[in-house]
């Protein structure tokens, strides 16, 4: 006879069927989809959500997962159990009412702003965020009753289980201690050195053959995956079907090809989740940290060492028919420069921006900042931390990101987490393999893979986070890491 | 309020966005998927065909039908109504019990005939075969009774609505009188004639090229669809998202364009349905046989057409380097050989082909032949039809065709409806379009689309296809103008 759990994993096993399709169907949009079918798909898309969210709250399960407790449960079968109901929990805890005048009001808010920030329009924009704030605030108020905590940090808790906003203000207070100086002391030591420009005609054809001989220095299995090229990179998919894509402008050879390496971090840890429990969440990644930390130690730790660069160049040489010598390489792999907007920033300046983030959200979710106050804390913040004005300037300033118009509020943090974690574990590979740089130097990044495959990707969702970290390194989290590589790279 | 007819509507509306998902899903497996998803993928799938199949036979759907019935509808409405109670009881009549048997049984025949047929094992395919028609015949005497009508019509009616095995045993019987004459006619002078072979190396790029300048001579609209590879040439999707693939051998370039000219015939169909009945049944393609009718139209009528050889020589001079004359070209079109093999049959023996299979179903199933007696009564047909022997020789006869061995039965006749239809409609427009050799001999099709788009594709289901062939050629189906077409082709 089937057990209570077993019937919840049967159950659990369709609803990942179904997102899988869903994963599909965003792919085929992004890669593939005519543009006249749109509006169909977007229909189609829609109902299967709803059906997903249907499933997850079926009336039985709250019976189920009462029954299912007082069975005997090995240690993974717990924590599996205590996975479904977390999931089964976030879709429940709201009520439908909420959930559905947040999709109508974000919907909308996305739209307008699509044109407002083109505008500079915050006179605009800031009526629809004032909605959807007070939407997030319920929300947040709601989860925070049900999880006995904050309101921000049931938010942050969605991304990042067992991470809060006082463990996070810690960590970006600690932040704020260095990085700004380091910027100023970078900036400042790169201006007496060349400023090597990848700028020239590289036909994307050429950008397309030399990413996939990139990528077959990588683990990324295409038996098992894709890779394609969409307005904006992305990864999705399951361990059997993981896809990959990146965006390549003929100007510039290194958005295409860093965004490719960075989604094939996210790929790899994809593929090589616990193939045991496929369908089920102890077998799905646990955090968007640590997906994060996986892109980001292929993009910033490996693809950027010297090491890697060296492997890199005559493959670039060859394919973009260029001359470039691995200094120049480099130099084009390492300049710090302030900027307005996130997503062009360099791992340096970038935690800056997240930091920015964080504290505003923080104090939206306390109620110590007003939607209206949100341009000035922003160009204070950005004085502050980046030394440059957003004063009037909205569409570079705090109308740049789409995170917030449709109300995802605890978000932002992950990615720095993420490049903070990826810091701790290259120095825990470097530590714990002995002739690493011999390794290395002949472009054998094996030990390395291995290394992330056995404490991290096929770790999926059996331990937490900060476990995670501690065990696959030896200590708790650390952010001196991170400033140990920033150093290292960019002031030695 | 809502009425109950509409309710049903929304009903339908949310099975065909399910079913747009599932086009979507097959399409990307044959196409893109990496080949290490196939389990996951086959298990989604699965999960999503047991899903729009309970959608189907909801409870509640029994009552609506009663109720909706007594509604005041308009005639559209009712068409509709009528369609969607039809799907309904499609899904319902059979027993789950039945459905799940089939489903076993016929998956176990077709793994095993994949590897029974290239070892010409038909003492091992019988068994499955006959557990196979078991159940067709238990299938098709189920649906019988329920419609009142013969186990072979009840099957045939899926496919081609109206049409039923008395009307085609006598459009069979008809062919049979001058076809197997015809075709030793043509082969005998073709006997005469140079052979000119398409033989060659045209590289698949070159020939894609090909493909896309063809495809612009053709109203397919790539906003709505898209054109990719696959092993087996195939068209899904909805009017909005139309897709095609095709198949290049390197050898010869005629596969590739045939492939991709017939199905774009499926796609312009698909593209053109009424719009205003998206997602219910009357704003479905209404047969098999109108929709075989309208890719045999563009690949068979249309471009094997001498003004359409003609546009297309150029092309293909440009494309594929080569240098043939038109008369070359109209040579490698029109060969005439009876062979073995349905799919590889050129448009004057395919009908025999179909004959066979249609007069060896009709048998099966009013149990006048036995699964036994199958090879004997094959090799004696094709004899008769083709003047071939299959004696011995299973895998180029009776065990070449997957249909049967996943229990369709009725399906064959639709692909020779289709030709008839289609040599009938281009009679018609011929007839109906002054001045029309003047528009096509300048390369200009247009006349010819518009006649199809107006008369076949946008009437959907709203009208039966013997009344959609009725009114589109002012008069009943008439097998002459297939007859006539293959002597104005072959034997002038």
């Amino acid at each position: 006879m089937e057990s209570i759990y077993q019937s919840l994993c049967k159950h659990w096993q369709k609803i990942s069927r179904f997102k899988y399709l869903s994963a599909l169907g965003e792919w085929d949009q992004a890669t593939m989809m005519p543009t006249g079918a749109s509006q169909a798909r977007a229909e189609a898309m829609a109902e299967l959500q709803v059906h997903v969210h249907q499933l997850k709250i079926q009336p039985q399960l709250e019976d189920w997962f009462a029954l299912a407790k007082q069975e005997e449960l090995s240690h993974e079968e717990t924590l599996n159990l205590q996975g479904m109901y977390r999931q089964w929990f976030q879709a429940t805890v709201l009520p439908e009412s909420l959930v559905r005048e947040k999709t109508i009001v974000t919907q909308q808010c996305e739209h307008a702003w699509r044109t407002q920030r083109k505008e500079n329009d915050w006179a605009g924009f800031v009526k629809n965020l004032k909605q959807v704030i007070a939407l997030v605030r319920t929300e947040a108020q709601i989860k925070a009753d049900a999880y006995s905590c904050q309101p921000y940090d049931a938010m942050i808790d969605a991304y990042e289980p067992g991470m809060n906003s006082a463990k996070l203000a810690s960590i970006f207070a600690e932040l704020k201690n260095w990085l700004p100086d380091m910027i100023q002391q970078v900036v400042e030591k790169q201006k007496s050195e060349p400023r090597m420009k990848p700028l020239g005609k590289y036909p994307i054809q050429n950008q397309e053959m030399l990413c996939q001989s990139v990528l077959s220095l990588l683990p990324f299995q295409l038996e098992c995956g894709r890779t394609d090229t969409s307005v904006h990179a992305f990864s999705c998919g399951i361990p059997e079907d993981a896809r990959l894509t990146t965006n390549f402008i003929e100007e510039d050879f290194k958005p295409g090809l860093s965004s490719l390496i960075h989604e094939a971090g996210h790929g790899c840890y994809q593929q090589n989740l616990p193939k045991q429990w496929r369908g089920l969440p102890i077998g799905e990644a646990i955090s968007m940290g640590i997906h994060e930390s996986q892109s980001l130690f292929f993009e910033m730790q490996l693809a950027k060492s010297e090491p890697f660069l060296r492997q890199l160049l005559p493959l670039m040489n060859q394919h973009l028919q260029t001359q470039f010598g691995i200094d120049e390489l480099i130099n084009i792999n390492t300049r710090v420069q302030p900027g307005h907007i996130r997503i062009y920033a360099d791992e340096m300046t970038y935690p800056a921006h997240i930091m920015l983030r964080f504290e505003i959200e923080k104090s939206l979710l306390d109620n110590s900042l007003e939607v209206d106050d949100i341009p000035e804390a922003w160009d204070q913040k950005m004085q502050s931390y980046l030394g440059i004005s957003t004063k009037g300037d909205f569409q570079n300033g705090c109308m740049q990101d789409i995170h917030w118009t449709f109300g995802e509020f605890g978000y932002f943090p992950s990615y720095s987490l993420g490049a903070f974690y990826a810091a701790q574990f290259y120095a825990a590979i470097v530590k714990q393999t002995p002739d690493l740089s011999a390794s290395i130097s002949t472009g054998n990044f094996n030990p390395v893979f291995e290394w992330l495959k056995t404490n991290i990707w096929q770790k999926g969702s059996l331990m937490m986070p900060e476990a995670i970290i501690e065990k696959a390194t030896g200590e708790p989290f650390n952010l001196k890491y991170f400033k140990l590589h920033l150093e290292s790279r960019y002031l030695n």
